[in-house]
C-alpha cells in the first residue's frame, strides 16, 4: 500500500461535471491544485473565462503533467479513445477516474489502456438539464451521492483518498461493483431519461395534436419530462449504448408493467390503478426525507 | 341570449382545486360571494379555518341557493352521482362548470343530470402534488391556461361570463370541444402521469435494487417522476377510466415510439438516439419562452 494524497488534479473536459468539478475544488479545496483539457478550442477559452480550474492547458499531456489523480468527465462513449491518445502523459501514481453515468463499460475502457494504473471509475448522482463550459457550478454535488465502484484488488489508501476528495466536493460517497451501479443507475437515471426522450418525441411528432397546443398544455405533467429531455443529447446517446445491457433489463420490467396498467384502464379496473398510485405516493416522502428534493409542491416552482 | 353576470359562487368540493378557486375569487374578485360545500365534514372543518370560501355550507343545497355559476370540483369519476344527488337545487339560470381534467366524459354526466340548465365543462391545466383542503392557493391559476369546452348551441353570453370568471383568476381562456381536449391532456397530463405512476411502481418492486439505493440515487432522474407520481390517487383512477379512449390511443403511439427506441439501443444505431435526443431538447426551450415553465436549470431546485 501506498500514501496517496490528492493536491494536484487534472480535469479532462471542462462542461457541466468538469467545470462543477473544478469549481467545487476551488471553493471548497483551497490546497488543491487544478490544471484542466478540453478538446474543443471554445470550450477552452470559455473555461479560463470562467476560471473553471487554474490553469486550462492547450493540450491534455500538458494538463496531465505531474498530478495525483485524473478525473475524466467526457461522455462515456469518447473515454476509450481519450484515455489511449494520452495514456503515457498520466504520471505513473497517478489515480485515474471519472464522472460517467455507466460504470461496467468504463472501466473495461481504462483497464485496457492503462493496464499499471490504479483506475477508480466514480459517478456523482448529480447534474442539470444543462450542459458545456457554462453549466457548471461549485454546489452541484452538495448532499448528492458519488458511487465509486473500484475494481477488485484496488489499493485501499487510494480508495480512501478518492472518497475523501469527493466529500471535500461536499458529495457522500458510496462503494459498490459496477455491474450493481448500472443496474441501479438505469433504473434510477436511464430508463427515466429514455421515457422522457421518448414521450417528448411522441408528443412532438402528432398530427392530431399540434406543437402549440402541446407547449400551451404542458402544465399538466408534460413539462417535467421535457427538462430532462433536454439533456445533452450525446452524453445520453452513450449512456444508452454503454449500458445496453441493465438499460434494456429494467426497460422489459417496465414495459410488463405498463402493459399491465393498459390492461387495467381497458378492463375498467379502478382498483388495481388505485392500488398502485396509493403505494407511488409514500415513496416520494422518502425522497423528501432524506434530503434528496425539494419540499415544497411542484418542486418549489414559482407560482 | 340572456345577461349573465357572476355575482355568487359556489365550489363544491373543497381540495386542491376548489381551494384554489376560492382563495383566488376572495384575493382577486372583491365583488363575488362564494360558498362550499365539501361531503368530507374534516374538510369542511379545514376549509372554515383556512376562509377557502366565504360560507362553508353544510349541505351541497344550502350552498347552491341563489348562486349564478357552480363549480365541481371533485373527481371526474364522483361527477355524475353527487349532481343527481342535488340537481333539484341548482337555481335555473345558474351555469353549471367544473374543473375536471376529462371533458367529454363530464359533459355527457352533467347534461343527464341537469338536461334544462347552462353546462359548459372547464379545465384549469394547473395544479401541484398536493391535495386536500391544505393544499389550495390563490395563485395556483396565474399565467395557467383554463380550457372550457362548451357544447354545441351553448349561450354565447354564459361562456363570455365563464371566460371572464377564469380571467379575473389569474387565467388565460382557450376554446375547445370536448372531444379535441381529451386527445390533447392525454398527451400533455395523462401519458406523463401514467408514466410516472409507472416506473414509480416498477423501482419499488424490483429484488435487485433494493428501495433504500432508488430513494438514494434517484437525483439521477427518477426524482421528478416520483413527484408526478404522488398525486391523488382518486382523481387519477378517475381521470383513465374517464379518458379511457383518448388515453389507451395515446398509450399506443408512446409504446410504438419506446420499442423503436429500444431497438434503436439493442442494434447500437447511435445515429438515431441522437437525432432524437437533439429534437427533444428544442421544445424545453419554447414552453419556457411561452412561460409555461421555470428557466432556472433543474426546476430552480436549491443546489
Amino acid at each position: 500500500m501506498s500514501t496517496h494524497s490528492i493536491k494536484r488534479v487534472a480535469i479532462i473536459g471542462l462542461g457541466l461535471l468538469g467545470g462543477s468539478v473544478g469549481l467545487a475544488i476551488r471553493d471548497r479545496a483551497f490546497d488543491m491544485e487544478t490544471t484542466g483539457f478540453d478538446l474543443d478550442p471554445d470550450v477552452r477559452v470559455k473555461a479560463k473565462e470562467r476560471m473553471l480550474v487554474g490553469t486550462v492547458c492547450e493540450t491534455a499531456e500538458e494538463a496531465l503533467a505531474g498530478v495525483d489523480l485524473v478525473v475524466l468527465c467526457i461522455p462515456v462513449g469518447a473515454m476509450a479513445a481519450a484515455v489511449q491518445s494520452f495514456a503515457d502523459a498520466v504520471p505513473a501514481g497517478a489515480i485515474i477516474s471519472d464522472v460517467g453515468s455507466s460504470k461496467q463499460s468504463v472501466l473495461t475502457h481504462l483497464q485496457s489502456a492503462l493496464p499499471d494504473h490504479t483506475i477508480i471509475p466514480a459517478h456523482p448522482v448529480a447534474g442539470t438539464e444543462e450542459s458545456g463550459p457554462d453549466a457548471g457550478f461549485s454546489s452541484l454535488f452538495t448532499n448528492r451521492w458519488c458511487i465509486l465502484t473500484p475494481p477488485e484488488g484496488t489499493d485501499p489508501q487510494a480508495l480512501a483518498a478518492l472518497e475523501l476528495f469527493w466529500t471535500r466536493l461536499g458529495a457522500k460517497t458510496e462503494i459498490m461493483d459496477a455491474q450493481h451501479h448500472d443496474l441501479v443507475l438505469a433504473v434510477t437515471s436511464h430508463i427515466p431519461h429514455l421515457i422522457a426522450f421518448t414521450i417528448v418525441g411522441t408528443a412532438s411528432d402528432l398530427e392530431d395534436v399540434t406543437r402549440s397546443e402541446v407547449i400551451k398544455y404542458s402544465a399538466g405533467g408534460f413539462r417535467d419530462f421535457t427538462r430532462i429531455a433536454a439533456s445533452d443529447p450525446t452524453m445520453w446517446r452513450d449512456v444508452f449504448l454503454e449500458n445496453k445491457g441493465a438499460v434494456l433489463e429494467m426497460l422489459g420490467r417496465f414495459t410488463e408493467d405498463l402493459t399491465a396498467l393498459q390492461r387495467a384502464i381497458r378492463s375498467g379496473d379502478g382498483d388495481s390503478l388505485f392500488e398502485l398510485f396509493e403505494r407511488t405516493r409514500t415513496i416520494r416522502r422518502s425522497i423528501i426525507e432524506q434530503g434528496q428534493d425539494d419540499a415544497a409542491p411542484d418542486f418549489g416552482r414559482d407560482h
